[in-house]
């Protein structure tokens, strides 16, 4: 995409996976005249919003090629796409965010030793292969800590949490003998999260910092604003801005930090950041900017691997956005008598326990005439 | 639908016409967990957001048939669905609005009557079927006066002017011999309009009073708050109310009118109603709500027509919404630069002279933290 030219209306936009951030991508291309084309394994809510769909196994080389020749551009809706899945697609169309991206956002060894290289405090963390590191690792680091897979960990799977009394060999093989890392424990006061665009151009925008609340290593709630300092929301966007840059990033990016407090002599409390995450896509932190700030997450994707310009990323009010998860979904026929509550449903057939069923943004209009 | 009970999330709305109009809608019911098929003989760009499509004629009544039993409701895009259509699909599943409410909006006289008979200000108006009757209704209201089609009028389409020196038979062979109304000319100081939904419980919710500028007969530009007294606009929105209630009406209806001012004796101005058209359909001048309101007219549409509590119309602030029409399209770049822009491109293929393109809302955020 650097070397090529930007997109017109009309022109689509490939998108890998079927899952609510793919719909929401979907609509904000729709919105702006451009037609996707989702490719899936499995059928999921994007597939009832987009002009074209393919539904195939992310290793069926034919039906990536007939996909990729199909599109403009091509972006994903979840990080932990195949390599070679990328570099078949890239033969053919920009894969934006870029492979590089993806390598490092895959794997939480690589992803902390990219953030440690850029001076950008993490929890501290080893590589973990068998049962005698995590030993030395535990040593080094006390209980508790976290031993976590290498890759593919979402919303809490894959993890494992290593306090007084834990077996540390029923531990590391209750990951699958996959190859971890061990996280110190990190004991922060709030989560938050910043959601950023960055465009071909290097053009950067931040949405303000949100605050996130989890039940069951699941995102529930998110707050704006947040409630930490204002020179700790511009430390965190600043550091944002250094890892898009440092990726050559194009598109949404979201990182996810946790704020420790400590005193200094005076008693006053000071932020320290230490991120947790990277996630190079769209996020569920970042749902409230549909319907409180001018421009959502989704277009502002769009937007940027389009190359096109940014979108305004202002606010427009105090925000309470609420996951609805698993059975919380049955609350939509009183969430849609509520003034100020904007309901997005996800479309998806089985609520079960723990799935991502839609969430909810509440928030006050301001009438100024 | 009346006797049936509200839809449920996964449900799957059907749409005749594929639209703009029906795109939104398509959105709009996507985001609150619904599926929609879009029936239309054409091409268009709601089929790039839907789940099901199915391109046959309005008179294909195997193919309606088959449409009807895929739905769980059936709305519309356009007030001209022929009546044999909707009798087909109302034998399978309630057409929302009703039949009734098309038989009176598409056709002038009907319209006009029909609001006679509620007391309702509107231009005088005479049938017109051949030169003749012109003559002598043009006798009556002098001129200027305008001959307009009873059916298939809209942007325009189907009227003639009547002033000094046009020659009536001409006059009435330019709309191709159909029946006609001869409407007197109404002097307005501005066009405003009235978005409202009510829902099958009868109850009723206006957005606030669009005020809108046209050139060459097409919707321009629609600005909010209108500048007129509230006292007016009071009376537009119960004008609505009252036409909605007469009707039956579910969904979202809209009513363009013009403001007619008189002086007072003390020299102060008066503003008088005159109902012009009421549009049983979403309704370009109500595209600002997709950015400016709490509840956008599409998703008000999509509540109502389900059986679901109606949203919040509350509006965030000042509006100004610019259509794009024919080339102005090619502004996108610009556009898209624009903080505080929030452009909506239609995927439209080809931008003749004229045709809606597009449209832009700009707004100022306010935040209030």
């Amino acid at each position: 995409m650097t070397e090529t030219s930007p997109l017109k209306p009309g022109d689509t936009i490939g998108i890998l996976g079927s899952g609510q951030l793919g719909k929401m991508l979907s609509m904000a291309a729709a919105q702006l005249g451009l037609k996707t084309h989702i490719y899936c394994p499995d059928e999921g809510p994007a597939f009832d919003v987009c002009a074209a769909k393919t539904r195939a196994q992310y290793d069926d080389e034919a039906a990536l090629v007939s996909f990729a020749r199909s599109v403009d551009v091509i972006t994903y809706e979840f990080e932990n796409v195949p390599a070679t899945t990328a570099a078949i697609l890239a033969r053919h169309h920009a894969v934006v965010p870029n492979a590089d991206v993806l390598a490092i956002t895959q794997d939480r060894l690589n992803e902390k030793t990219f953030l440690k290289n850029l001076s950008i405090p993490t929890a501290p963390f080893l590589a973990v292969d068998d049962a005698g590191s995590l030993a030395r690792a535990v040593g080094q680091f006390g209980r508790p800590s976290i031993l976590k897979t290498r890759r593919f960990g979402y919303d809490g799977k894959g993890q494992a949490l290593i306090k007084e009394g834990t077996d540390l060999a029923v531990a590391f093989r209750s990951l699958g003998g996959h190859s971890t890392i061990l996280e110190g424990f990190v004991p922060f006061a709030r989560e938050v999260s910043v959601i950023a665009a960055r465009g071909h151009d290097g053009s950067f925008r931040a949405y303000d910092v949100c605050e996130n609340h989890h039940e069951h290593h699941i995102l529930s709630q998110t707050i704006l604003p947040a409630r930490i300092k204002t020179t700790t929301q511009e430390h965190a966007i600043s550091i944002t801005q250094t890892i898009a840059k440092a990726l050559n990033y194009v598109g949404i990016m979201t990182v996810e930090m946790f704020v420790v407090e400590t005193k200094d002599l005076a008693g006053g409390v000071i932020e320290h950041l230490i991120v947790n995450e990277i996630a190079p896509r769209v996020h569920n932190s970042g749902h409230w900017t549909l319907d409180g700030a001018m421009t959502s997450q989704f277009e502002q994707h769009i937007r940027a691997i389009c190359g096109w310009p940014l979108g305004s990323t202002e606010r427009t009010g105090p925000i309470e956005m609420r996951n609805l998860i698993g059975s919380d979904v049955d609350q939509w026929p009183s969430l849609l008598a509520e003034n100020g509550a904007c309901l997005h449903l996800y479309g998806k057939s089985e609520a079960r326990a723990g799935r991502k069923m839609g969430h909810v943004t509440f928030l006050r209009a301001k009438k100024d005439n």
